[in-house]
């Protein structure tokens, strides 16, 4: 998480701006990585700290902790959160744990293993709250996109031509599955982009909120989803949507924080985190009528085939004209 | 394989032009992907064709093979080799099994299993021996890579000082470990490049030939090794070291092909097979004066934490000037 600063600045505030929360409390930092959250809540005056890091980056952690003179309230320990034994329950629990698109390659479960395992009744989850964001973009990738899948459609028909001349292959049963597939890859999938703010045509359609210190890996597992609608500025021609997030930090019920703190996602002129945003792409583009608003529906799910990655599902449709479609995108 | 027609044309000539070791004979392709070299067994005359692929892609061979109105003569079956059931013991092993560099990311395990679970005695391998080759050569990218890294590094300056100042973090404990990895992506990978000839400032040194016939996958696991001298062209500062193959197809001692065939991936001026190159950077470059020979020991590893890729050593030496490094690189 080192490196971008806007994150790093919201997690430092989030903790040294709440002392009061932290001081002589027990805090288990969930994917310690070198160990940078754990020190930070070390420096809160947090009693002790348990810095719980599944790979061998594990070792450069504690060598920071001890660089910094704060070995004696933090633990780091290699391993992961479903086989890890603490010698205690905990007051909080701090991770960075955010994926792209929140959900992406996280380690979210592996908090909420560590939230049923060790957080005390009223205990408090930094951070505490997250959300995901849905805009209408203009994209310029998107006529490339469209021009690239052209050339390799070209390029299939020229390569059908060459296995039957060369080689007197047919090939063509496997025109439909080639170009399902050459779809999928080119116009299917979401897209890391730094989106500036001049690029969203709509207000943004925000989830509900996702309360850390409740939800569970099932409700996860079942997806996050929503709908709504969005009213357009103008009537630019709708490109593409783009997803992303925020987090909250506002401790629990039982233990609020006296600082509430947020990391925000959205397109930024002054660039993106290294989250950046998603884009899926819409094509044929949507042409909106003056007045028109965007009815947006979303879905996002594990893959069945692999966890890491999202399925997503969008369907947009332009109000009142009509003028709709489903898609499903993939993240990889 | 498809697309890549040096490499399709050299499996066609192999089988086609050797019709005569075909005929009537019992083929198994290793890997058939979409059963290309399967149907060209079989346009060749093979009584029968097992054609064994892992992925669901077996299921686009069944129909391309049924559309070619082969399906008379080829069986696809999903599965792997070793755990595969044949009904029969079988003539010729076709297989297109080479990753980059030859050995990464390599199917040749799963061939050589096929070969002892299922090739006749006397039957034959298609390739039947494969060598490795390398050349020393000027690469632009090496400056441009040493200035990456040398970003990287001021960068990692001005973090330390960040982490300081807004976080009152000490990171410098890290800086070793840092520099050291970041070394290695920036200077000490092998990377995919197509190189024009121009480029290559000696005769290439070839490894021992591998012959598929014999070798086991014990002898694979202990390395690909070798060292010799190679004569410059000229005096250019030497920035890499090149490495490629070649394959060739010339039957079993029993059952010799009547038209041997090739399939080499050095670099060529009209542009590389989907292989390429691998390029591995010299930091600093050698400096031959008039003259000077270049020796070179190399040795190809699989990587103990993971097999599909490759541990490579190269030791370079000036002769007779006695200038010469020791370097290892990854390949992944």
């Amino acid at each position: 998480m080192l490196e971008d600063h806007k994150r790093t600045t919201a997690y430092y505030r989030a903790i040294v701006d709440n002392r009061r929360q932290f001081e002589g409390k027990v805090v288990l930092d969930v994917g310690t990585g070198s160990g940078i959250l754990a020190m930070f809540a070390a420096r809160a005056g947090a009693r002790k700290v348990y810095a719980v890091e599944a790979t061998s980056m594990a070792e450069h952690a504690r060598n920071l902790v001890k660089a910094n003179q704060l070995d004696n309230i933090v633990t780091v320990i290699q391993g992961t959160m479903e086989t890890v034994e603490l010698p205690e329950k905990v007051d909080i629990i701090v991770s960075e744990w955010m994926g792209y698109l929140l959900l992406r390659e996280t380690m979210l479960d592996s908090v909420l293993v560590a939230r049923d395992r060790f957080l005390k009744p009223g205990g408090a989850m930094y951070p505490s709250h997250a959300r995901l964001f849905w805009a209408p973009i203009k994209a310029q990738e998107s006529a490339e996109r469209k021009e690239s899948f052209d050339r390799v459609i070209e390029h299939w028909e020229w390569f059908l031509l060459d296995m039957k001349n060369l080689y007197n292959i047919d090939m063509d049963v496997l025109t439909h599955p080639y170009i399902a597939e050459q779809k999928q890859n080119y116009l299917g999938g979401g897209e890391w982009a730094d989106v500036h703010p001049d690029q969203v045509l709509g207000e943004p359609l925000a989830s509900t909120t996702l309360d850390l210190h409740r939800i569970t890996i099932d409700e996860l597992k079942a997806g996050v989803s929503g709908e709504g609608q969005i009213t357009l500025k103008g009537h630019n021609p709708i490109e593409a949507i783009c997803g992303w997030f925020d987090v909250s930090f506002r401790g629990s019920p039982e233990n609020p924080v006296d600082h509430p703190i947020e990391l925000d996602t959205a397109p930024d002129a002054e660039g993106a985190t290294h989250w950046g945003q998603t884009v899926f792409m819409l094509q044929p583009p949507l042409h909106p009528q003056k007045d028109d608003k965007l009815f947006v529906r979303f879905a996002v799910f594990r893959r069945e085939d692999y966890e890491r990655l999202l399925r997503v599902q969008l369907e947009t449709r332009l109000m009142p004209s009509g003028d709709g479609m489903k898609k499903e995108f993939g993240v990889d």
